[in-house]
């Protein structure tokens, strides 16, 4: 293991982070917030010690897959740690499990909070808590990779760690120029969303939160009813168009960009994705049309809803807590299901269940014509026996991490549906569940236990569980 | 497809059941009960049907997998149909659907009830009833294997498609051979179970029946509260120990009886098996202590309900449906584990969990060191690429097969969990579930969709998946 390696990467990452930490420090000063103070000295003590780690230079520059995703489990875990300091130096969070609960659900972006009321904070706590949904979404090892200069196998393997989905598409062959592509078209999509909500009338500071939010698909919001704050349909309509534009593979917008329009439109995943989110849409809105006033509510809090759990924002216009049972429970689908791999949401990803819908028909089609020789494709290209093997690997540790933490979490007795989408909700990164997790509640009613459990689960779910499962793996710390 | 072999095998099946209901007949005698009369009938009109078929007799003895399916599937579904007449006819189940349901969780072993009250039943509706529970748990294509001699190619399509489990191994190369060493392992068994129930005090009529539903991990009971009308740690403890026993794989009986002993001991299945139900009771057993007047009695009850519910038997004697999350939340996925593979148990089966967690285990090695070239092995023997293809595929069909079951049920309104688990308990041929179907509730609130819903469910659990899927697959009967 490449110790030195690793301490001199996290270094780099913990000095970004410090240097993001200005920005609350200047929403501070703009409001007159005493509190932000702390963001004054956390970001000291983390440039110092960001400062002592990079100088360890490493002696070897090589790096195989293992410190790959030790470097990335390690580097998320460091920066919640240090992110969460100003909530409780502040005494905004007082406990500082809590704290750091949320700060993971930030930069995870899940969502999920354990504040009972959002609107108490200070508005550069608030800003914080947002951009974290910002830098968490489109990564922040992707974002050192467009400032640093690595080797193109140590970077790839960061990358891969990082990146979420089935397998890793580069755009161009420059890892550095690849990262700084992805952050470009995810900075100016989030202005665009910025200037859109400020049109529609939404105060700028509101609207930078919710476009960090949806950006990342996180989800955290700065009102108590969310989204459902602004009754209008037109603010509602675009952070849910934007939702559903951040579920989408960046490589399709950056297809589009090269103008290679028939490659962006072809795309097997992206067709999927609209056509679940469609059929999703239709049925909820007509299995709510009766609690609804109008048909068109009733589309438009569908769709709302369904893009916000689909991408995996969490967002909520209206309490769907509350809505029939088969709505319900395709919204706990839906969390499953997830937005596209390379996109900044969560989930199990689109292109898996395409992946593996393809593999059961062709098992299936082999049980009936055993002697039957056709080989799977996805967007007209083989889909090798290797990534197969690798999603249905997925799926299983997806399972046997989803069982481990509802068995935890059972542990603290609320009813079996709590249980079963709090670990959802967290795992996948989308924020609320139903029942006592639902949207209009939150997270603080867990044991200390239970609160562990999912704040490891939103790593795993950030990360696509490998990261996180091989930092704790006793074998990772052995002499090989 | 061969369509005289189809007609002609679904008549000697057809035959097989219009003689076994001359023992309902035998009891409706006994206790003089008038409704014995339509078991009569049914079993003229059966021969009757059986008859015609039969005199079909195929030109060609070809049979590929296709047909194998197709037979297996129709049969079930066809004695189904006979064997519910009865109880319509005579008026104990006056609505033929509900009567249907009530059958077909019989011959699947499931032992979901529509019945609000059981001790309502005749005497001779009542044994027929356990009765399909002890027919349909080693198979009644098995059974015909005893009886009828095919060509090898042949009955091992039907072998195959009726067994439960990963793989088939024959126990000895001649089919007809080895269909009658499992019968009458499992006719002694049953036997053995029987004399002890009576030397309990247990009356003989009871005793049957329970027996039957133990040997076929099926859980129909003649007693409103299930086992737990019998206030016998003596009674109670005997069932306990056949469900666990009845859910071993037959092939380790058969091991013992030609004194392979170490073969029989070191099955990989077994001990996961075994290891599953200590754990399992364990920690049940300490979840719940506060709820019992001993810690005897903990363990006593929790020993019990995990050896009906992960041997998919489904007895009760308690209403598990009231412990804490976490025993409820265990017994779901106990639900889901199944029993062993070659058992009379459903479920996904032990086996199939072995085999995904070593898979998963090997995956991730692969990330770690991508250049290791271990093998998989279980029981000494390599697990080959096919074992694990067909493994992973099988569990993408369940999870299709789950979810869309669910989004159907949860039309009717019901709470998440009673969705949910009345989903799992018949596709895992449990019977009770959780909540509105718990231990102590029946499936009579359902509506006719879900009630054919569950009852799909039931048939394709019992015979995993495939046949079910293939019979309705339209691509089944078109022209090749």
């Amino acid at each position: 293991m490449n110790y030195r390696m690793i301490a001199y990467l996290t270094g780099v990452i913990i000095l970004i982070e410090a240097a993001f930490m200005l920005l609350p420090l200047v929403v501070a000063l703009l409001y007159g917030e005493m509190s932000g103070v702390w963001f004054l000295v956390t970001l000291a003590a983390a440039a110092l010690l960001g400062f002592v780690l990079t100088r360890l230079r490493p002696v070897k520059r090589t790096m195989y897959a293992r410190e790959g995703f030790v470097i990335t489990a390690l580097a998320w875990i460091v920066i919640s740690l240090i992110g969460a300091a100003p909530f409780t130096l502040s005494g905004q969070i007082p406990n500082y499990l809590d704290a750091v609960f949320e700060t993971v659900s930030g930069f995870t972006t899940t969502g999920a909070s354990i504040l009972p009321n959002v609107e108490a904070l200070d508005q550069c706590m608030l800003f914080w808590r947002s951009f974290t949904h910002w830098l968490g979404g489109m990564g922040i090892l992707v974002f050192m990779l467009a400032l640093v200069n690595l080797a193109g196998g140590e970077a790839n393997h960061l990358l891969r760690a990082e990146s979420p989905g089935p397998s890793v598409s580069k755009m161009v062959p420059n890892m550095r120029k690849s990262s700084a592509i992805l952050y470009t078209i995810y900075m100016v999509m989030t202005l665009v969303e910025v200037v859109l909500l400020v049109l529609g009338g939404m105060p700028l500071f509101d609207s930078l939160c919710h476009a960090f939010g949806t950006a990342g698909t996180g989800g955290f919001g700065v009102k108590a009813a969310s989204i459902g704050y602004y009754d209008s349909y037109y603010l509602q309509g675009v952070i849910a168009v934007f939702m559903v534009l951040f579920g989408v593979n960046f490589n399709v917008y950056f297809f589009l960009l090269m103008r290679k329009f028939s490659m962006a439109l072809r795309n097997t995943e992206l067709r999927a994705y609209l056509a679940i989110v469609l059929v999703s849409t239709v049925t909820i809105a007509l299995n709510i049309a009766g609690m609804m006033p109008s048909l068109f509510d009733a589309f438009h809090h569908a769709f709302f809803t369904v893009s916000s759990i689909i991408t995996t924002t969490g967002f909520a216009t209206v309490d769907f807590n509350q809505w029939p049972e088969l709505s319900r429970l395709l919204l706990v689908l839906l969390m499953i299901v997830g937005a596209c791999a390379g996109s900044t949401g969560g989930g199990v990803k689109v292109s898996r269940f395409v992946i593996l819908t393809k593999a059961t028909a062709y098992e299936i089609r082999r049980l009936l014509h055993p002697r039957s020789v056709k080989v799977l494709t996805m967007d007209g290209k083989p889909i090798g026996r290797e990534t197969i093997q690798g999603v249905q690997g997925y799926m299983m540790v997806y399972f046997f991490v989803t069982v481990i933490s509802m068995l935890l979490v059972s542990l603290d007795n609320f009813d079996l549906t709590t249980t079963i989408t709090a670990v959802e909700a967290t795992l996948n990164n989308i924020g609320p569940g139903l029942n006592l997790v639902g949207p209009t509640e939150n997270f603080a009613l867990f044991s200390p236990l239970s609160k562990i459990v999912l704040t490891l689960d939103m790593l795993l779910g950030r990360l696509e569980l490998f990261p996180v499962l091989i930092l704790l793996l006793p074998s990772t710390w052995r002499k090989h």
